[in-house]
């Protein structure tokens, strides 16, 4: 078997190639690929039904043998995110930003590939082709490591991708995939600064945890989402209800959905009962004792204000002003996507200044802090950092940029 | 003594009043700073004393000792760099691009302050004031950790920073000083991800390498530079040793002073003793055989090939083509700052473009990565990764952003 440092290597090695390739090379790659997975697929879905079979014998919940399982649906959806990365502009060796001194060397900060990209990931196993493709379109080259459960289904994936980049310009190096699931190798994936740029966790708070506390190369944190609604006492009360019965039931198992639902309490006592009525049947709801003198509800719980349910479940709290609505959120949420529901001006103003977090709605679903609704037609996970990109990573976030100086002979005085 | 924790509480609670204030009040603050220094000139100069005797008894070499020593013009300087930062435009709540989805929200991607900041630096005390001028006119909070031997220095300066900031509306809370020398607290530091936001570590690549190797909370390597010039065979030579001279000999002890000559085969009978007669007074030569056979010079080991000297020393290596000269900058590189001799519009954009850098030049010194040169006004260092910023970190490189999305009620469908 060839080890980590080797496959540190041919990527390294592959990547200086995929890095001046041009779109179009790239874009006949990505077809072949899809065309590979096209033709590959009965070797996928039996590799696929082995890791779903071993799932059930371990007992993993339906759930979650659910989001495991492969079928031809599921990879016309590979299939078709390979061709909206084909779709997509190339964010490779652009400007926007080209000045000249006074010396006369003029300066153009052009976009470039970050390198080796490493992504740690759970279950799955269309993560292995949608990462990729991002990758591949980003000039990046790409270290796989998914989870145990999955690895048929991903080394059937990886040998189909292989196969496509064969008749290409592209090398087949430009993806590896460590087919072992030792701890000890993934620790050590997340100490290779000599080959990797950058480490990607997509899965459980768990798994970005571990990532974040053990790698010395940089990492991008998609992490959890808490996020809120605040209903502004001079909210439009309707549009207030039909957005959180959105940012909550539209899709539960998400990192945008709404977890709590904070209330102005002048609007308290009209705005509970018509909350109630639209998501009582769906939703347990958990509240503070003032909400629950309007509407029943479990009681909260100090946990469930810091709570990312990603279930039917909402927490609701009753708040003095949008101050104390800030400070609420400033102080559980996540920094993911937070909603402020008013008609004064000031108030929104201020909750879109004062919230410490990615995207900051006014009068709007927090549902849309997404790749795809933003417009930037893929996206390789939500980031819940600061540094490097923060909000959804789309290709424009893979990449990073070279100064070019031109001069005629010009010297530092 | 007030607990790192505390520290931690205290610098976050500070930073939310600093990341809303105007402009205005950001330059009262550093004008007001900038005066207590000046009124505590002498209070900083005494403490300073005592640092350099301790520092001589300890038996620092001399050419540190001037590194920490502070006197009246040295307080001039620190004084100067504020003003040139209250000049600088503030980069907090700008927005370069603002778009309209279909559903009619509109997304502005708005600059924020990062949020607390850490650094971890080396012997110069004018560093403490640097970091904190540059770090509050970008909305950041600043936790400071210097080193052992400017303890004294580093107390009194930002006893002096304190004073100022208390006659201001920005609370003194925005910058806090680790006065405590002990490894233990560096590395709780590093992995303070519940109120640090970034580590910017600055001094050795020693240093740089503990805070990369221990730090869990993002950091900004500012690191070493192994710079090259490489002459091609149509390089204008006369422009060719004008510029090798200024990128060895303008300022050896930094960062993007060149360390190694690349000279085309074609031209090296001619170049070499063109080259040896500007350099031979002032630097010590270090090259491969071939060039031996054309000047005087040491033999040189692959060790130089791959050594950041910070002195009067140049390796040079004779090459086949801008190929191999590209490949060995990849090689021994630090992707800092490379610059190419060339007439050859060819050649000219493979070395841009395959040349692995944060500043890649042609026909000019490399001793202008900079960000002062550069237009950026002052600098935090130069970056040498490839996340977050790259090359020089100036106000602009020191925030992140948040998406504000204006909408009308607009759910997800």
């Amino acid at each position: 078997m060839i080890s980590l440092a080797e496959k540190g290597n041919i990527l390294k090695e592959s990547e200086k190639k995929l890095a001046v390739a041009s779109t179009h090379e790239k874009n006949i790659a990505l077809k072949e690929v899809a065309h590979s997975i096209d033709q590959s697929r009965e070797f996928i879905l039996k590799a696929n039904s082995l890791d779903v079979e071993n799932a059930r014998l371990s007992g993993m919940k339906e759930g979650l043998v659910d989001r495991l399982m492969l079928d031809h649906g599921r990879i016309d959806g590979i299939i078709e995110s390979l061709y909206t990365v084909i779709k997509l502009p190339d964010p490779i060796w652009k400007s926007d930003r080209v000045w000249t001194l006074e010396n006369g060397l003029t300066i153009s900060k052009m976009t470039v590939p970050l390198g080796v990209i490493g992504i740690v990931y759970e279950s799955r196993p269309n993560v292995t082709v949608d990462a990729f493709g991002l990758a591949l379109k980003s000039g990046n080259a790409i270290l796989l490591r998914g989870s145990s459960t999955a690895i048929h289904s991903n080394v059937a994936l990886v040998k189909a991708i292989k196969e496509g980049l064969q008749k290409t310009e592209i090398p087949e190096g430009v993806v590896e995939f460590i087919n072992d699931t030792d701890r000890d190798l993934v620790l050590e994936m997340l100490k290779s600064n000599d080959f990797l740029d950058l480490v990607i966790p997509r899965g459980s708070g768990a798994l970005i945890d571990f990532v974040v506390k053990n790698a010395t190369v940089p990492t991008l944190q998609t992490g959890e989402g808490n996020c809120h609604v605040y209903i502004d006492d001079t909210a439009n009360l309707h549009d207030g209800v039909k957005i959180v019965v959105n940012a909550k039931t539209q899709r539960v198992g998400v990192c945008n959905a709404c977890e709590t639902l904070l209330v102005n309490r002048k609007v308290a006592k009209e705005f509970l009962p018509m909350a109630y009525e639209a998501l009582k049947d769906k939703v347990e709801l958990r509240a503070d004792e003032e909400t629950r003198e309007v509407i029943p509800a479990k009681s909260a719980t100090e946990e469930d204000w810091a709570t990312e349910f990603l279930d039917f479940i909402l927490a609701i709290k009753v708040v003095e002003d949008v101050d104390e609505a800030i400070d609420h959120i400033n102080k559980y949420g996540t920094k993911h996507s937070e909603s402020i529901i008013t008609e004064t001006l000031g108030n929104a103003l201020k909750f879109q200044r004062e919230v410490d977090a990615s995207t900051v709605y006014v009068n709007a679903s927090t549902r849309f802090t997404d790749g795809g609704e933003f417009g930037f037609g893929a996206e390789m996970g939500i980031s819940t950092q600061k540094t490097h990109a923060r909000g959804p990573v789309g290709l424009e976030q893979l990449v990073t940029n070279k100064y070019l100086v031109m001069g005629q002979g010009q010297t530092r005085k």
